[in-house]
């Protein structure tokens, strides 16, 4: 199976390299001059749950690779999913999958403009990841990464890809409603993520406030509406509430990705969670006050920071 | 003219220095001992636009001083409104005048509750003033102080006290619509200090941001709404923004006082600001969602620096 990770990062490489393991054809994608060639001159330095290895691996620019793919995972930010897809054009074929795992919403909207949507499978995975140096990555958890196919009739193609991600160590699982998982994700990242970030303050420092509750439900009230509506999931408000509480309990002090990435002068990915809620509501006749605001308040905290944020929406 | 200074920080000092000088026979009235103390044995020092000067003072606790008052203003924070009133109940007789300057809204409703409407006086002073150790203040600007009575029939009283103002050099003015002064800045802290405060950054840094038209635009809607609800005040949205931003542009790179708050660990005023709005809507069954998350996002800052804030109102 030839495969593609658009998108050769810390989590593209983690992947890439399973996969690769478990027997695929994998040649990974980026546009990271240094890092490309550290990977082409000394292999892959990874570490896995601690345990390092190093693995030959064919890495490339886009445009450098001229086959089409059997399957494409897409492993870029939100923000970079556009101008990504623009560059692989040319390796997608009639029956290329392409496989996206990215945090956040709207990216079905966006592969559909380049791809038909029965060859698009969707998913979340929990699997984390950091780039140590250019070509040295490492790669932690067990997974699972969840996916389904967009369209109803691809389940067959979609559990071949499962079986793959199993054998690769990945802990690959079909998923019945990857919609729910992938919009109870955005709560997490809407909610823990955005309020750690706006308040700079540790996810047990923030949960610990008195107004915790009333920040939390406000949000995913207008989450679980746009839900509703969209995608015909139903997102229960306390119920997410509590889970929430219960993550927030098992990660204690620990600064989330968005705040992590103002902190290192990145830009954040808060129209993809917030700011989607809060334009797909505007489309529906609907106001998301709340999300709104918000993302206006993480975008004044970049600006004053001096990070560019470009507008790729 | 008899009158007692009810919070004899920095402002109230200025304030009875002043109308001291002005000829009224002032009383300070506070409860901070090393204060007391000091001002008893060595008078007030202070420090007026740069220039220094020492005045013996009457000062005392809210208990001991015994006789009824002509007048008394109150110079509280905004969440010590009412246990002052609480402490100074026998020193108000049936023609005891009260004004109020503080910050905020929804004093006249506190208020209420310990005196006649016709007695009370409202209004704004633009003055600003610092504690420099006790007994050592200083005072700084040219005022304005804008009062009005609140009820109609006792204008003649409130200009008696316009005149005082003037000859102490406090620059008094009687005016006609001091509710919309007042709303207006409520507007003020509402946003920028409000903004300032959550974003930790400065009035130059906010006003620069990509998101403040949205961000100033929102929350003022809510206030304007309650304004004209309320207080059958009309706020222009589009004009108050502009008003904001010349006022950012005259203050550059400032950091509002509820910012200074929360770096001196005191509990901010943001009950009686976007908090107030929000309480308000709810009374009116309407909704200020901007205003209750700024609310909640400043209270749970307040918590994550350790503040205790009591919920007064």
């Amino acid at each position: 199976m030839k495969i593609a990770i658009a998108g050769s990062g810390a989590l593209g490489c983690g992947f890439g390299y399973h996969l690769q393991k478990g027997g695929a054809d994998v040649t990974l994608l980026d546009n990271w001059e240094q890092h490309i060639k550290t990977i082409s001159e000394k292999g892959l330095t990874i570490s896995v749950n601690g345990s390092k290895d190093n693995q030959e691996m064919d890495i490339c620019r886009p445009h450098e690779l001229k086959e089409k793919m059997d399957v494409i995972f897409v492993f870029t930010k939100s923000m970079g999913l556009k101008s990504m897809m623009e560059s692989i054009e040319h390796i997608i074929g009639p029956d290329t999958k392409i496989v996206c795992l990215l945090n956040g919403l709207g990216h079905l909207k966006t592969l559909e403009k380049y791809i038909n949507r029965k060859n698009i499978i969707m998913g979340t995975t929990v699997w984390t990841a950091g780039i140590d140096a250019p070509g040295h990555t490492h790669f932690n958890g067990q997974g699972p990464v969840e996916i389904q196919n967009s369209d109803p009739s691809e389940k067959e193609a979609t559990i071949e890809i499962v079986d793959l991600l199993q054998k690769s160590g990945l802990n690959g699982e079909y998923s019945e409603n990857v919609n729910f998982t992938i919009w109870r994700k955005a709560c997490v990242n809407g909610t823990m993520n955005a309020l750690c970030t706006i308040l700079d303050a540790n996810i047990e420092e923030v949960f610990a406030t008195p107004t915790i509750d009333s920040m939390l439900r406000n949000i995913i009230k207008e989450f679980a509406t746009v839900a509703k509506h969209q995608d015909n999931v139903t997102l229960n408000v306390e119920e997410t509430i509590s889970y929430l509480k219960s993550l927030a309990d098992k990660v204690g002090a620990h600064y989330p990705s968005m705040h992590q990435d103002l902190n290192n002068n990145r830009p954040t990915e808060i129209d993809f969670l917030n700011g989607e809620v809060a334009e797909a509501s505007k489309k529906l006749g609907l106001e998301a006050p709340y999300c709104q605001q918000i993302t206006d308040l993480i975008h004044a905290k970049e600006a004053i920071l001096g990070i560019t944020t470009t507008k790729v929406k």
